[in-house]
């Protein structure tokens, strides 16, 4: 069953420049088996109040998105990319 | 350009059963142009302090989204369905 992982942030700064939290999530994916897509990347400012950037990955089942999760590569982004701007994050995750 | 809207959801009540909105939702964009891809449901559980619903859809253009949007029949779901229920809501949109 596929694995869908739906995430929105808002940034402690709302101008906060994250296109290299983009590019370095892109570039990490682009190593993983079991992604059958990612889309990531900032609002485009249609929506008042909208959040400011959004993940929205597809694995082929749980254990991709756990492979990914808890990569060392990717905590590293987490913790020193996206945990520093961080004001709130919602997350999603659905099975289809 | 590509537009895909996110939108997460949070209930009043956790266990509100919300598969009625997500049948309604797929009904909805089953009539519509431009719709590339629509996914929405409830989130699986995995993860602790999860929201409970998402939506991720990717319309053609900017134009496809605003048509879905703005119709009647979504504006119907949105305060029949959605908002009577709803605690809280992200969204962010993308053009890609």
């Amino acid at each position: 069953m596929a694995f869908t992982h739906v995430v929105t942030f808002k940034w402690r700064e709302s101008d906060f420049a994250d296109s290299g939290i983009a590019d370095a999530l892109r570039d990490l994916v682009a190593r993983f088996e079991g992604v059958r897509s990612y889309l990531c990347g900032s609002d485009i400012g249609l929506t008042p109040n909208a959040y400011d950037f959004a993940v929205v990955g597809t694995f082929d089942d749980r254990d991709s998105f756990i492979a990914y999760r808890d990569h060392p590569d990717h905590q590293r982004i987490v913790t020193e990319m996206i945990a520093p701007n961080l004001e709130s994050r919602t997350v999603v995750q659905l099975e289809h």
